[in-house]
């Protein structure tokens, strides 16, 4: 492999820069276990803002303030692309940080829509995600701008996440709160569900169980991923550098407490994260 | 009465002067009620921190960083004293913050530790808060200080917040989780159980029906508003001017979305909350 052809490509970028990916904490590590899987050769910079999780109960705002600090810090490594993946800053924030971004980025909401505007088959899709995700609507906007002909009904489903991070994946409990939320969709007779929040795919089995095996589950961490790497692909920024033995391809960051960010992570992603680093994150 | 009289004492504050109460966010409402009852001609500003609520599953560091903030933007009001009405934030930045002030400062733990030593009869004394809480063992420390003939058994209650959050005051699920906390501290024959988080008052009844009738629940925030009373009283300080109609006498902020704030704040103090304006705290 030509050094210098992989240094540099038509948009002034590195190929073997790394990919920022950010969350309110740490849901979005199904975000990168996906990008893991799908585009392996690629260094990863994460940031989990674990001081101030969670997001989808805040505002606009803040959340936006938040998200602007967090693609500051990010881009001091130089990074060739952002994933904003929490679809709390994805429906909140995108808008307002692309707008300030000379390098693409891109959130888990719009790939989740196409997906599930593509594989309905009814025309009722239903969407879960926090309080500030279903209060923004950009689900149903982005679906029915693929799509007119559907219909999106959205539920907030606050108790889930907390359900998730306190490891009750399996669990009375969090069987009987899921079928509370989603014993209207079910009656709605939806064929498609979106996992609007990236803890839920933790989730998952329970979910699809309490569903049926009608209704399609769309998991917008693994559209994101696939829509990442076509991305990649057509700005020829794909990472051609097969990885390195020893290197650090994927580093961790945190705004708090980075011991209980390891455990957690470390069981979403078999890989093995060595370590996670604490960063001052209010003054970016 | 004296207006002068009633403006300085010997310390040199203002016995007008109003009370700042902080909070995570809106869990140190149950103790402003508490204060409301019990020495109704205070003025009282309080700040709830909205924006980066929880507190509980967070570290010390970055809650002595937060509660330091807050502590700045409640003396911008020439505050008399300060209540931490958040056992996370007492637990964790109580000693910081009291090192750095010159007016008094009192958190919710120790009138409660100071209770439930006093109540204790086989010497079992159970304690639940959050994860910080108990990992902090304050409350072992401050009993043990006033009763070396205690044994205290913590236990770190995770999910309670967010049920209480979610209004699910008197449901299954919330008696279910709740039980899987208590378990142990029955097993164990503790006789008297305290609710180290200002959200559990809210649960009281469902607590009390599962510990059963032979157990005693402390209640910190009732304790830090006799205590509050004591203090003030003994340093010459407790307002002396009866509320003025039409006053503005308790003043709400946040640092996140006032209007859901004020929701929840009008179903905990019955007083009526007439606005909270939401504030940059991270500017403090």
């Amino acid at each position: 492999m030509n050094e210098t052809k992989n240094r540099i490509n038509q948009n002034n970028l590195h190929r073997a820069a790394p990919i920022g990916v950010f969350d309110s904490g740490v849901g979005g590590l199904t975000v990168v276990r996906e990008i893991m899987r799908q585009i392996p050769n690629e260094n990863i910079i994460y940031f989990g803002d674990t001081a101030r999780v969670p997001y989808g109960s805040k505002s606009q705002e803040t959340v936006t303030r938040f998200s602007e600090q967090i693609v500051r810090f990010l881009m001091t490594f130089q990074v060739k692309t952002i994933v904003v993946a929490c679809n709390t800053a994805s429906a909140y924030a995108l808008d307002t940080l692309e707008k300030n971004l000379d390098i693409p980025i891109i959130g888990v909401v719009k790939p989740g829509a196409k997906m599930a505007a593509e594989v309905t088959r009814n025309g009722r899709i239903g969407v879960i995600a926090t309080e500030a995700t279903i209060g923004s609507q950009i689900y149903t906007d982005y679906i029915r701008e693929l799509n007119k002909n559907v219909t999106i009904y959205g539920k907030a489903c606050p108790l889930l996440v907390p359900l998730v991070e306190e490891g009750l994946l399996e669990d009375p409990v969090t069987d009987e709160i899921a079928r509370r939320y989603l014993t209207e969709l079910i009656d709605i007779n939806i064929d498609t569900l979106i996992l609007g929040c990236t803890h839920y795919p933790l989730i998952r089995s329970t979910l699809g169980r309490i569903m049926g095996n009608g209704v399609t589950l769309v998991n917008p961490a693994y559209e994101t991923a696939r829509e990442l790497r076509n991305m990649l692909a057509e700005m020829d920024l794909l990472n051609l550098e097969p990885p390195r033995l020893g290197g650090n391809r994927y580093q961790f960051y945190v705004s708090d407490k980075a011991e209980k960010f390891v455990t957690f992570a470390n069981s979403i992603i078999k890989y093995g994260i060595l370590s996670a680093r604490t960063i001052p994150i209010e003054q970016y």
